[in-house]
């Protein structure tokens, strides 16, 4: 039982055409833990500095997730990232990013941390990903998101630690660039067919590829599935929507150890995800999810699901 | 009963990464018409030159499409467009158009064309149609396309034509354009607000925004309904792709006469238009689209339902 996720805890300062914030809560492994601590007991594995607020950690903290491998680093200072958003918030440019405490990190994992059966590696340098993924040797479900940079400047790490999770959660143009496919079936395909770093690990059988605005697609090897955003008329900031995907996504599948990683069950595990994100964008940073409670979920998973049936029967055709 | 269609009929020179052809049978009028002939019988209204060979008349009325009121211009040339598109066919540039015997075009229609009840005024000049839509006073459903050329150029006379219709369909990015507005529901909204054009026409009531690969959208006044694309792992020509998903939604919607437009028969209406859709782009231009036959339609409607579909059943949540 248990997620870990390994990932950044950082301070964002963004700006879109709804306002701006100078200094927000942000980072992959909080998006992730904010959304996953719905289905089950996270544990965060991340560093921050000397600046990071106390009560930011007791946010993070505040639907049972674990912080104690949160590493205060002395002296450091805590991941920040500055970018502007454009007016239709499909675009956006990166003003500034400092790793800080994330220069020569490196992941310490508690026993707690280690005995979690769901393993989530958000996007950070992809042989600080594997070092994580080989501290969890037993868990049964691991899932990896990355971005361009690492597919630019280490590629042979990402295939090395893509190799040794079992789903891949990307943005669909990273998709197409990791595997030089423009089509996002092929592309996926060409994922699912390569072979396992070692006799230890499974390999790739899950892709996501996500879609922004658009929503998120999933392929496996018997399926195929694709689940539009749900609609909002007015999204403010959609920083932190991926990784609040990936956290319902993952979190779902967590809190379902005993069902067999189905073609159905992953669709669940979608819908979930697509209704958490939706949330996230509507207001900056983590401030609509922190206020987020369960039966706002399950309500909008049923109008999800109002947005995307059809009757499928048959018209009569004239040939 | 019975469709109008007026638009183009055009000869198209495309390259795509899957090859390219010189002179192929295209045109908004004749890609809907090819798709909306498996619903209704469908009546053609638009021009050609004296290059426009017979038997390519024939291909577009061998499904009992009505091609009377294509007008041959004596000492005209064909509607000619050549185009290429990029590595993923998400981008393609416009190299050449000719609008030959379209300069100066004035539609006639004959009785049967003006008894249609459902019309669909595929993209042209928006006073020409205005000129169409006018001759078809009766038409229970009347839909339109357009592009972003008239949206800069011709901004009055599109807004008084788009007055006077029930259905607009249109790519998200002209959606965004035409409405000055970033967000899709936001921008439907606003036109679902905009008045009639005058007391004769009852104003759009039905939203359509393209998508592109990744589908299509419709806003109602009283609901919303989103829809990937049909999952294929090879697309070799988008051209006529839009024109096809017309042709198929309002085909389906003149095949049921009897029921009240509610948002359940448009998200059939919206199915069928992306299946014929998904065959449209497996081959060069309309080839295969007169190949297609009507059990491959109904199977593929049945494979996008199954790909689309989720259990809504609510997850035990921890908060």
């Amino acid at each position: 039982m248990g997620i870990t996720v390994v990932g950044s805890i950082a301070y964002d300062a963004v700006s879109t055409p709804f306002g701006e914030r100078q200094l927000m809560l942000g980072g992959a492994a909080v998006h992730f833990a904010l959304a996953a601590s719905f289905f089950e007991r996270v544990h965060v594995v991340g560093p921050i500095g000397d600046d990071f607020a106390e009560e930011d950690l007791a946010r993070i903290g505040s639907r049972g997730v674990d912080v104690s491998d949160v590493e205060r680093i002395a002296g450091g200072q805590t991941f920040f990232w500055r970018g502007v958003y454009g007016w239709d918030l499909n675009s956006r440019e990166t003003l500034e990013t400092r790793l800080g405490v994330f220069e020569g990190f490196e992941p310490k994992l508690s026993a707690e941390s280690r005995a979690s059966d769901v393993l989530f590696l958000a996007n950070i340098q992809p042989d600080l990903q594997f070092q994580v993924r080989e501290q969890l040797q037993d868990a049964r479900f691991v899932a990896l998101d990355s971005m361009n940079l690492w597919i630019d400047i280490a590629r042979e790490s990402l295939l090395r630690v893509i190799g040794s999770v079992d789903c891949l959660i990307l943005n669909d143009s990273e998709l197409r660039q990791l595997t030089q496919k423009p089509n996002l079936i092929a592309a996926s395909r060409e994922v699912l067919s390569w072979a396992p770093t070692s006799d230890r690990h499974r390999g790739p059988s899950v892709i996501i590829a996500k879609q922004g605005e658009y929503g998120a697609a999933l392929v496996t090897r018997t399926g195929f599935f694709s689940l539009p955003a749900y609609p909002l008329e007015t999204v403010v900031d959609p920083t932190g929507a991926g990784d609040t995907f990936a956290g319902g996504f993952v979190g779902y599948i967590a809190a379902h150890p005993d069902e067999e990683l189905s073609d159905e069950l992953l669709r669940r595990a979608m819908a979930h995800a697509t209704v958490l994100a939706s949330f996230n964008v509507e207001e900056f940073g983590t401030e609509r999810v922190e206020r987020l409670n369960g039966a706002e979920i399950t309500e909008r998973i049923a109008e999800l699901s109002a947005c995307t049936s059809f009757s499928a029967v048959p018209a009569a055709l004239r040939a």
